[in-house]
């Protein structure tokens, strides 16, 4: 299963519970799309959160992420990891 | 320690070889600056590395990808993690 790290911009001062919460309306709904979200991170300072996630393609962490009411602004496929 | 996602752009078209070649060079040098570089992955479509570390700062972990000639466009340490 392909890997996958998107990226939401400009969500400087986001709060740990904020995080949880969005992870958590994340992961309620990821297996309709077949999706796993592994991790998430945020730089808090810069308002960027980083999300790792297994799915069958970028359309469907996208459409996870906009059911779940954060549209990610980049979606990468990870063809390469060491 | 302090997490860091780090992120390199314009490296399209990078083959498996030189992510590895790369990657071992940040290896070789990290435990001078306390850096532990924990993965690195790459969208080569669109040219982005991603690489997850821990470290002391983030101009630690840019002295490292300095030294081994690949500078990160953007270091993030991340405040928050789920």
């Amino acid at each position: 299963m392909p890997k996958f790290m998107d990226i939401h911009r400009n969500m400087k001062g986001l709060t740990a519970e904020q995080l949880r919460e969005a992870h958590q309306a994340d992961l309620d709904i990821q297996g309709e799309e077949g999706v796993t979200f592994e991790h998430a991170w945020a730089d808090t300072d810069s308002g960027e959160v980083f999300c790792l996630s297994e799915a069958p393609s970028a359309d469907a962490v996208q459409r996870i992420h906009e059911r779940a009411g954060h549209k990610a602004d980049e979606v990468h496929q990870l063809t390469l990891s060491v």
